[in-house]
């Protein structure tokens, strides 16, 4: 099989498509936050412009921008990190792609969650490494375990917390067993951190807090609003930052450049609260609508998705989402984008629009439902 | 041999790095332009903020941006091009990545020229693509020629013009025997034409003049001076492009929004005649004095650098930079940066600066040279 005929379009797309070319549709299938980020975000940008900051970076980032993060790590979870182990990446696709990289060779496995976000196997792919999918379910808390990493031959786990689709979040307890089992197996551990901050029952806590030799991936495309900006970073221990250098240097150069001045002024706690409590505000409004109608199996901790069961009206979810579009003019992802464990009976729905245009969706799902 | 220890660093960045602990360093080792994008981008640029574009785009690029691809071939070589074969990249790193990720598996071969442009081979390395070498020289033209690949079981074949390190233009009757050559054996021909416009002898050709089956990948980041925007695009024969698309929907996201809203007015000829001027002057300066000091095989007919024979003071062209910078402070990327074909008898020097600073880098060489 050719290497991109197993990297897998995002079905979304599809329906984003058809969405762009119908009026009046409700959008609760994007992954992206529609909140601008902070004013200070843009007068950094201002400025970096006026000051001729166009040019390329070190391939490792701007100095400046990685004390910043390693700053971030002491006053968000009093974790004390070297800014020599930030790495500024383009996006956090950048930074899977360089820790993919890095850390396996063709033909190693992965762990990966299933349902888990669509581009981690398709990294996988691209590299020629294989991705080993482990189901994980409300029976599981949406978490893997360490003992379900038990016999399997992987060289990495990726995990996410808040995860997408399902919007849980890893407790303290299985990271810091998860993270000594693999510190104890030699499995790389590669944590998606991109939805914190984004976080509404209980409390975030990155892999860090429980090993130095995690991979901590992490980025401003979400709870700082600058999806566009294509920024993001790793953390990553001391002797893989060479090899990451080597690999941006090669594939990326550096991170662009303006967007890594403007991310200097990115952690505005008082406007991230603002942002955290707008996203806070839009999952009640769409859980409160959407639990009498689907079955929920969590109320979702973080992120901005919910991840329904919708298996009362249907096993395929993707006809299902797409009968959702054209009738009701709401549109959501089709589960089967983010694996197989039972994908064709959930549905994900975004709380990235603002509470009217949430209540008026849930509105619409219930004519519809009531219609079936 | 694991995947990251085939990547090799750029070895230039050494240099860098030394260079930028010394003070009065004249670099002629960085392979970007020190000049300004044109006003207009930059006006461009400051709109698409007032008009809050910093949110992801399409996969494959602004429709507005892709059409604009498509009129320059138009404009410039008299190509018509649909633009649904313009795909717009995160840079030509990220151009490249695509077009070895859609065109090749892993084991499968791909030709490149030595000396070439350092990234090709890491590229490669970096999916499990074999590089295979071609011995380029003043006796080749610095060309790769059909008679060249005769019995190399390679997919692709890479090659640049104007070319980095060397400066030398493909002729057109090479380009079409290469076209045809590679149309008829079923290889696919990725031509990297990054350095066009920036041409001052002779006339640059776009592979697509010479077969619709060319990859042709180019971006705003020299010509256009726009390196930190990290803006690039491939153009595809139809059939690649939804793959591509995947690939860029998984490994990207989309590139840099604010980049693709700035480059819409990046096409401001009177101001790229201007860029390409300043870069024609400083080529004659630099070069009327290199020539006296070292062996020049060829005037570069385009891109900004001059391949130097050195030979007659070394046969360590790495030591040699080193001392160059330490006593002359004059900084200059060795030639085994770019392969291993008597690339130890090379320096590479970018007239990237001023002729005021050429000039008195020439002095430096003059007065090394002399104590030697």
């Amino acid at each position: 099989m050719h290497r991109i005929d197993k990297l897998t379009p995002f079905i979304v797309m599809d329906i984003l498509a058809k969405a762009k070319e119908m009026e009046d549709v409700i959008h609760l299938e994007i992954g992206e936050p529609d909140l601008d980020p902070s004013p200070k975000v843009l007068q950094a940008l201002e400025k970096a412009i006026k000051d001729r900051n166009y040019f390329y970076t070190p391939a490792l980032g701007l100095p400046e921008l990685r004390e910043k993060v390693a700053e971030f790590y002491r006053v968000k979870y009093g974790v004390d990190l070297s800014p020599d182990r930030v790495v500024i990446t383009t996006g956090t696709s950048g930074a899977f792609l360089v820790a993919y990289a890095v850390t396996m060779d063709a033909g190693d496995r992965i762990a990966l969650g299933d349902p888990s976000y669509p581009c981690y196997k398709n990294f996988a792919h691209l590299l020629d490494i294989q991705p080993e999918f482990i189901p994980i379910s409300k029976e599981t808390e949406y978490e893997i375990k360490p003992d379900m990493l038990k016999g399997r031959d992987v060289k990495a786990l990726h995990i996410s917390s808040p995860s997408n689709p399902t919007g849980n979040l890893y407790s303290a307890q299985t990271l810091q067993e998860l993270a000594d089992y693999c510190d104890r197996e030699g499995i790389y551990l590669i944590s998606d951190e991109i939805y914190h901050g984004l976080v509404y029952e209980g409390k975030e806590h990155t892999a860090l807090e429980f090993s130095d030799r995690a991979i901590v991936i992490n980025g401003f495309s979400k709870f700082f609003c600058m999806p566009g900006f294509r920024i993001g970073w790793a953390i990553l221990p001391s002797q893989l930052v060479r090899s990451a250098e080597i690999v941006i240097q090669n594939v990326f150069i550096s991170a662009p450049t303006l967007s890594q001045y403007a991310a200097f002024e990115a952690f505005d706690w008082e406007y991230l609260n603002r942002v955290r409590e707008t996203f806070a505000e839009r999952r009640e409004t769409l859980y409160e609508g959407v639990k009498e109608l689907f079955e929920v199996d969590a109320k979702p901790q973080g992120a901005f998705y919910i991840w329904a069961n919708v298996s009362r009206y249907t096993q395929d979810s993707y006809e299902f989402a797409l009968k959702l579009l054209e009738e009701a003019h709401v549109a959501v992802t089709p589960g089967v984008d983010f694996g197989r464990n039972r994908t064709n009976e959930y549905i994900r729905l975004a709380y990235t629009r603002d509470t009217e245009e949430l209540r008026e969706a849930v509105r619409r799902l219930k004519d519809f439902l009531s219609s079936l």
